[in-house]
C-alpha cells in the first residue's frame, strides 16, 4: 500500500480576539494507520463554521480544542481502509473529521455516519449538514413560523441563514433577510425569493426593517446578536419568537460584550427568546433530511457553496466568515 | 350630602431618572360627582408598583400618564354613590383607581371589578392583586417549575417575589431568593421557608448562587435584570426557563442600559427566556385566586404588606421601591 501523507491544520496558540495566522500551523505527517475497530477516511470536504472560533478559544458546549491538536471541524470523506464492521471501503461518511486530509473513524468518540442515500458529499456538509439542519430545527422548532407571519433572518446569505430564509418562504411567510452586501441582497431577493433584504452595512437597520416589515416581526432567527438584535426587539409583535442560533458579531471579542438593551420588549410583547444547538435534535435529523430533500427535488430549496481548494487555504478562508466574505456554505475541498 | 374633598397626586413633570419630588404635586379639589352610568369610589388602599415609574416616563404597554393627570395606579375602594347598574353602594371594588382619595368608576375605561368574595380589601391589592397574580402566572405559566427543580427569584422580598418563592416551594422546588438585606433574607428563609437567600448587597452573587444552587438553576423569575441576570445565565441548566417580569435595576436609567453579556448561555443550554405581563392572563385570574386562597387557607401562602398612611406620603414611599426599602407589598392606606 502506498504511503499516505496527511496534511493537517493544528492549533498552536489560543486566539485572542480573531484567529490570527500564528494560532494555526500546517503540519505534514504520515497518515495514521487504523487500529482494530477503526477505519481510515480520506476527507473530501471540510466545513468552516463560525462556532469553530469558540472551540479554539474556550470550553463551551464542547471542550476547547487542546493546543497541539488538529482543528476540530465537520466534514465528509471516503473510507479508504476499514478494520471496523461499522465502515466499508468506498463508503462516504461525515462527522468531526478535523481540518486534515485523513481522519480515523471509530465506534466511539470519532464515530462517523454514512451520509444519506442519494445525497452528494458536498450537500452532506452544507444543506443537509450541520448548518442546514440548524436552519431547519431552529426555524421550525424554535421559531415556529405560521403562514402569513413575518420572519426576519440575519446572516441571511450565510450557510444557515440562506436555508432559513428559503424554509420560511416554504412555510408561507413574508421573509426579510439581513446581509452585508448588495450582491448578497440581490441573491436573496432574486434567486432565493425573499421578500426584502436589508444591507446592514449601508442602511439604517431600524428604519429599513420598519419599511420591510410593515406588520412587525413575528419570528427572528438570530445569527449575529449585537445591535441588530436590539433593533429587532423594538419591532417584535405580541408573542414573537426569537431563535438564538449564534452571535457572530460578538465572537471575536475577548469577553462577551454587553447584550441587548431592549429586553423589556420581551416583557411588553410576551416575547420568547430561545437558544438551541443543532445537537439537541440529532434524533430528528432523518426527518429533516427527508423533508429538505423533497423541497430540493421540487426546486424550492437551493444550496449554494463557496468552495476553496486545498487544506493550506483553510485558515485564510476561515477569516472570511467574520468579514462577510462568503456567500452560502464555506467549504475546503481536498485533492 | 356632605361635600367631599378629593386629595390626589398629579404628575406635573416627566421624571428624568428617578421620580424626584418636583415631578408630583398633591392637589386638593372637590370630589367628582358621578354622572349617569358612573359610581363614586372612596379609595381604601392604593398600590405602589415599580411599573408606575415607566408609566410616568413613556408609552410602554400603556400610554404614558398625561402631564396634569392623577398618577395611574391600582387600588381598592368602596362604592359610596352609584348611578350605574354595575356598582352598588358599599361594594368593594378594585381597578386603576389612581393615587387619589376618590375615583370615578364606569363601564368603560374606568371599569372596576368587585373583589372576590371572602377576600379582604388589603389582600385584593396584594396577594390576590396584580403583584400576586403576576407571581402566579409568571412562575407557573412561564417558568413551569417541576418538583425537585431549583428556582431562583430576584426581588424575592418584594410584593411579587415573595409570592413567587412561596408558590415555588408549594410546587416542590428548591427555592433560592435574592434580596438586599439580612432582614429580608431572614424573613424569606425563616417565615416563608425558602431554602436559601443571597444578599446581593453584601455577597458575591455568582459565588453565593453556586453554593445555594449546587444542582444549577432550572427556573429564574427575574424582577431585576442587570448584573444578576448575567450571573444567573452562567449557572442555568439545560432547558432552563427564565421568566422576565421586570428589570427594576434599570428603571431609573434614562435610556435602557446594555443587557446581559451571557445570552450565549441560552444557546448552549437550550435556555428559554420569556417576558410576560399579568394582563396577558386576565381571563385566568379567577383560577389563580381560587388556587391561592386555598393555599392561604392551608397556611402555605402568606402575604406581607408594608402600609403607609395618607396619600401625601405616597411619593416618598414610592421611592422606597427603588432603594430596597420595603418588604412585601407596599400600599398607601387612606383615612
Amino acid at each position: 500500500m502506498a504511503k499516505r501523507t496527511n496534511r493537517k491544520i493544528v492549533l498552536v496558540k489560543r486566539p485572542q480576539g480573531e484567529v490570527t495566522p500564528d494560532c494555526l500551523r500546517l503540519v505534514e505527517e504520515p497518515a495514521p494507520a487504523p487500529a482494530e475497530g477503526e477505519a481510515l477516511v480520506k476527507n473530501l470536504y471540510l466545513s468552516l463554521d463560525p462556532t469553530q472560533q469558540g472551540w479554539m478559544k474556550y470550553d463551551t458546549y464542547m471542550p476547547a480544542i487542546p493546543i497541539g491538536d488538529v482543528v476540530r471541524s465537520g466534514g465528509v470523506g471516503e473510507v479508504v481502509e476499514s478494520r471496523s464492521p461499522l465502515y466499508t471501503k468506498g463508503q462516504v461518511v461525515s462527522g468531526l473529521v478535523g481540518w486534515q486530509e485523513y481522519a480515523i473513524a471509530d465506534g466511539g468518540g470519532r464515530r462517523m455516519q454514512a451520509i444519506p442515500a442519494g445525497v452528494a458529499p458536498v450537500d452532506a456538509v452544507s444543506v443537509y449538514g450541520i448548518t442546514g439542519l440548524t436552519a431547519y430545527f431552529g426555524l421550525l422548532d424554535v421559531g415556529k413560523p405560521k403562514p402569513g407571519e413575518t420572519v426576519v433572518v440575519s446572516g441571511a446569505a450565510g450557510a444557515t441563514g440562506s436555508i432559513v430564509g428559503q424554509i420560511a418562504k416554504i412555510q408561507g411567510c413574508r421573509v426579510v433577510g439581513i446581509a452585508g452586501s448588495e450582491e448578497k441582497c440581490r441573491w436573496l431577493t432574486g434567486e432565493l425569493g425573499l421578500d426584502a433584504c436589508v444591507n446592514y452595512k449601508t442602511e439604517d437597520v431600524g428604519k429599513a426593517l420598519r419599511e420591510a416589515c410593515p406588520q412587525g416581526i413575528d419570528v427572528y432567527f438570530d445569527n449575529v446578536g449585537g445591535e441588530i438584535l436590539d433593533q429587532v426587539l423594538l419591532q417584535i409583535n405580541r408573542g414573537a419568537r426569537i431563535a438564538l442560533c449564534g452571535a457572530i458579531s460578538t465572537y471575536t471579542e475577548e469577553a462577551p460584550p454587553p447584550g441587548p438593551r431592549n429586553l423589556m420588549q420581551l416583557v411588553i410583547k410576551h416575547g420568547h427568546m430561545e437558544g438551541f444547538l443543532v445537537l439537541d435534535y440529532v434524533a430528528r435529523f432523518p426527518e429533516a433530511i427527508a423533508g429538505m430533500t423533497k423541497w430540493a427535488a421540487d426546486g424550492r430549496l437551493r444550496s449554494r457553496v463557496d468552495v476553496v481548494d486545498g487544506i493550506e487555504n483553510a485558515p485564510a478562508a476561515f477569516r472570511r466568515l467574520f468579514t462577510g466574505g462568503n456567500i452560502g456554505k464555506l467549504l475546503v475541498r481536498l485533492g
